[in-house]
């Protein structure tokens, strides 16, 4: 029978604790559960660093990809199959792109991504086109199968209904992760009525619309994206443990280039210092090796290198202040000078991170990314664009909102012994 | 002012998925949460290898650590504080052992002490008393002070009340466990009513006892405890991953013993193959580090250290049956020659598991471990033993049910090209 | 076409706090729940008095039958159709028994039934059958129907399978009210993993069986229900209300009888005084009507009556004492004449209540009622009934237990002015 | 020893399914939840006709005011107690505020007050200050007690925290009926991080402010409300049934004004109709009472009262189209003249209804309903209202929403037997 077409004996389900159970029937997707490369998803923590601030956020990428193949299996088999708009055979493409579309992050894949400049979305595509075990089940399906889920992830496959599940302002993934990081961390944001979004949501020729009468379960989903971006993603204390993140790799890179010699070489990472890398090398990486190096690199004779790690490893993170870079920008480089001054390099303990999110755009034809609006299906059939409609929507429609802050090791000015009226001028500085 | 009594300026909160939030007023507490020795609970999962299981049990022994401690901190402050048998000068003690009382974990605790014979107790004792962050910070209470948390959470502390709290048949342990584990696992069992339970939770002279009102409150907890041993902590699938878990590591240590070289030498380990370890030597192991050594293991030449970390990284457990050592044995003398022969060493492939739980019982003296019995303050004043007043606990008190479980490599029986005759016969054997 | 395959244009759905949504497909379904004697439950509280115990227990039949239409069609929708064992011609008939089952229920059904010798069963035939609406719509479907929807409630039905589902010791009925009940009272017992159940029950010859994977999840259900029982349906103080209303019938009765002339004259009651009511007498009844002449007799001369009432409107409940009816038939003489000395009605102020429940039984043949056990389904296809597999349900199995209270009016006794000594002994020996 | 300081031996709680437990310690509570017209808000319906849409929402308004104390008792011992803003001498004045703000209440409130130009705020002062079981208990805390209380609901009480935690934007009352409301329908909506407001929320001179650190959980509970106006409180079906309530209540005035015979006298609407009524009268109603009448007036001889019950007790409810009475005026003067030719009176069915809610507004001097804008606590002791700090409150702050529908009974137009051709008419005008 066709591999693509072969359904388990009986269903599996795994227990899940926001979609309260996956089920599979479908052959391919159990055998690509198995495969190492998303295996390997479970040493990946799904929400990076900030389980230091929220203790709960201890869940992987496997979790969350899991769930989306949730989602949209229930989309399709649910709401969609059966209804003129919705072509059934490009079922499975979707559930695998589903399930894969995180396949290539890396370990605190934003950090790792910033200092290497990498791209997690290439190495998704590389994993499913390249001699991997996932790419040995989805050639079993036919020998095009790898590219075109390939093509639904890297958004240029000719059907963008099934591309729409996968990425669009209202698709799988945020639907998953808005749910599956709110229940681990345990804020109460983050939920919405998603039985009820699936219920509305209709097929239609390039995306999934939603009825109107569903719009108000939209407006709370919006709003629950919102704040879980405030909340949780951009929350300071996260953020200041990915500051450090990075300027433990970039220290390890300056480092290995000025050829210092590592009691623990960093040999996962030679690859990419000196950008030689290749595929096998990014799949051989996850957060339990990094963590390992960071581990042992706390003995290294490098004071700054030793220190970051020790910061990482035992959460003793850089404290924050409010900063306007566009207007502080001379408090910034004065700062810089008294830093270094103090013995302390800015380079790696004076940081400025912004981070910033545009909860909801509708269509801005050559603007930066393009962004799919979500459209309402009105009860005469015409398609109307969410903001038309929505007052709230509209309201906080295309406003993008910024946030930054200044990084810096309070401890390191408070404790230190030598200079210290250099050290209190500098707090003075920062507290004002 | 005494540092024992000392308040933060404002009180912190945790974000707590079960709890809601964990509140921490105490800068003893606040201070031992900051230090490395607690702060390496992180990377020590709460429920072992469960997670390959039920996908979102990835939680660690931080989580449940400061569970506990919210639990006992709302039975002082709610429910005992004024009463006269409580002594609130035992408040300190009994808050730091609640928050301690899992610091000598190690990484997968349970196979890695059954392999090197060790003890986390042991080791919890160590780290309050040795030279450590923890004990640094204990000791500012008082000089005696490492050793009375340390008594309490070896139970011989003096205020059997005290110990009580953490040690006994409805200890804060156990309130935070069930709840925790079946919230991540996302299982219907483990739920029970524990805000009643706190409101009816009294204190008495030698433990805490819970007044006849709430009575039907604790049987669900029993039960609780039940349903969650066996649909989760024995669940097979978990301990086939464990037993793969204590074959990598005899493996391991047979190999260093035959000095077999590593390319990965087990610079970690090395002390405890040879017993040598220190303190140091065990608080610088965690799940980060023997993960990265599986991981790398895989590439080693010894092919049965090789698959098994092979099998335990990308999950290709053993298969299971149901296994009744006392009657079968000669069923499994007969395996052990067939595996042999076929080229599976036994010793590695062929495993039997026992898993045996005693839901709950009344004290019998004499036993192996004597169990402190639940009681129920009476309306009169009176304490009577809980199965004496339940029907449902007392049908199953004193009920040991053991569970054995034979594991073997089902794919290495059908897979394999060479001797196909003899594997054929051996998977005859096993599936009647 | 067929109306009994008449499908809504699109599928209805009904917003339910506990299964979510109730799904409605079948246009005989709509019709059904659109009927006066379907609407009249949302008249009648589904769990009579308790809501003066639990306030958030004020919801009605209506919520509950549809709660277990819902359940009975998800197992034939999802679990049984398409196996061989289940008929799917007999999903209508399943789903319309399940829809009515309790139809007939009066208002505070139990005392309702108790003083005037009813039986709601009965009325439930009588309505199906009678001149009613939902007679009226059932037998569009065919002649017969409505009378083979009585045989899957009454029992009788061939199809032994069928009436299973809606009357078993685990059937839907059970399943929602003990999830609903808890949801509304606030609970913590009443949770069990009904979607596990659900997914592991099956179609058998006779009736639904349960996949042996799934024991504990039975095992967890049968707990839950003997919580409820002893927690929330038979607290002590819902049935004082109880004792109370079922006084208020009797006093208007006896009235009635002795030619007492009522300020508000009982028009509802009278065929029911002297029993010759019909059906139309029947409907016309709910708990709105039942309070509203409650009020209303709170200004009645008569002192009983009135008291009465006042108790049961403005919760003036009766005090209640544990009592052993076997050993203390003494102690009852003796306050029985006591109570007459004292001027206080015996037969309205002195009342022994018992309630007993039968958490699980297998088959006892030629007992009272024989009740089907729960079969596990084995996975060598075998048949084994519950409590040999499993030692909870063992334990409790078969083990009646039962509950005695005596209720009087404290208040009266404390507050009389006259007899003053009469009634401090009565409290005396009440309190001994 | 003094009343109003007088504990409870043993603190009382009651089982919320909200809140978990509502906690009473003092023996004043207790005794005003008591009373009989605090027993009376048992039969009144939080939220009306709801329960037609949501069969969830069958709660009282009793539910509501435990949850509206429960609330205040927090916010005053858990977060102002002990704080120099808050003056603990005002404790049980706001308890008992809270505790009895809705007391004044009637049936179906909404409708009632509407037909007979009544204002249940007045109510509750009347209750307050009169021949009350609540005012005899209010007494004996102090004789100007009853007119305290009555102040602080009024809003005119000098201390205007006190009034803020009852009467303002992010008040207590809000605060329980948006999670009561969202629970027993069983929407998604109406849920916030209330704990986490609560811990923010600090006393101020005029009013509660919330630390600037709890913006977002505000936001949140902004939004919540706003999506609970419009998916709940304004479900254009159940303000059908509240149409239908208001036509019953003025056709039977209308009839009892032209002399009609009723077969059920309205006795306890009499004074109403001929606004003689007093306190007695008022508080003897409720919804059983009423309900009553209308299922007895569906046997009155009057088509119209007997139709317009009918429809409400069986929920018989009418249609609705959007409608836009600025600008479709003529529309509907042209179908009240084809209604009264078809024999249908329009005076009662032919209803526009008009909802209307400002999610949130600032102050705005002169308004006909100054609102108390919500204020943020900065980080430098300064206030700043929300929505400048808010980007999300701004959005929508000020903007007032309106809906209009006009609502006719369908089934009457479509299924007449008289006067075809006319009721085709009016359906097609109805449908354009």
């Amino acid at each position: 029978m066709d591999y693509g077409l072969q359904k388990l004996s009986e269903e599996k389900v795994f227990k899940d604790p926001v979609h309260r159970y996956i089920h599979v029937r479908d052959q391919v997707i159990w055998d690509l559960i198995a495969t190492r490369e998303f295996q390997r998803l479970r040493r990946i923590h799904q929400l990076g660093t900030t389980y230091l601030v929220f203790h709960g956020a201890e869940h992987s990428r496997f979790n969350h990809s899991l769930g989306v193949y949730e989602i949209v299996r229930r989309m399709i088999d649910d709401s969609f199959s059966g209804r003129p708009q919705w072509n059934d055979s490009e079922r499975l493409v979707t559930l695998c792109a589903a399930l894969l579309h995180d396949l290539g992050h890396g370990p605190f894949s934003h950090a790792f991504e910033k200092v290497f400049d990498l791209d997690h979305e290439l190495f998704t595509q590389k994993i499913l086109l390249g001699n991997t075990g996932v790419n040995e089940v989805l050639r079993r399906v036919a020998e095009d199968f790898p590219q075109k889920v390939a093509d639904v992830i890297g958004k240029t496959y000719p059907d963008k209904l099934v591309v729409s599940l996968i990425s669009s302002q209202i698709d799988a993934d945020r639907m998953d992760y808005l749910q599956r990081d709110a229940y681990f961390t345990g804020v109460s944001y983050g939920h919405f009525d998603m039985e009820r979004i699936l219920r509305v949501m209709r097929p239609a020729e390039d995306q999934a619309v939603i009825k109107q009468s569903g719009m108000h379960a939209v407006e709370d989903y919006i709003m629950s994206r919102y704040q879980m971006y405030w909340q949780v993603y951009f929350h300071p204390v996260s953020r200041s443990a990915e500051v450090i993140l990075v300027k433990i790799l970039q220290r390890a890179k300056v480092l290995s280039e000025e050829g210092y010699t590592f009691k623990q070489e960093p040999v996962h990472f030679k690859s990419f210092f000196d950008k030689t890398y290749d595929l096998a090398d990014y799949i051989a990486l996850d957060e339990y090796i990094l963590m390992t190096y960071f581990e042992t690199w706390i003995r290294e004779d490098d004071e700054i290198l030793s220190d970051l790690c020790d910061r990482f490893v035992n959460r003793r993170l850089f404290q924050y202040i409010d900063f306007n870079p566009a207007k502080e920008y001379r408090k910034l480089g004065e700062l810089d000078v008294l830093f270094r001054k103090a013995g302390i390099d800015p380079e790696y303990y004076l940081v400025v991170d912004s981070s910033s999110d545009l909860p909801y755009d509708f269509y801005r034809p050559g603007e930066e990314e393009e962004r799919l609006p979500i459209h309402l299906l009105m009860r005469d059939g015409e398609l109307r664009e969410l903001s038309r409609e929505s007052d709230i929507v509209d309201a906080i429609s295309g406003k993008r909102r910024t946030d930054h802050k200044l990084y810096f090791p309070e401890d390191m000015l408070k404790e230190g012994k030598k200079k210290k009226v250099l050290r209190q001028q500098i707090l003075s500085i920062l507290n004002t």
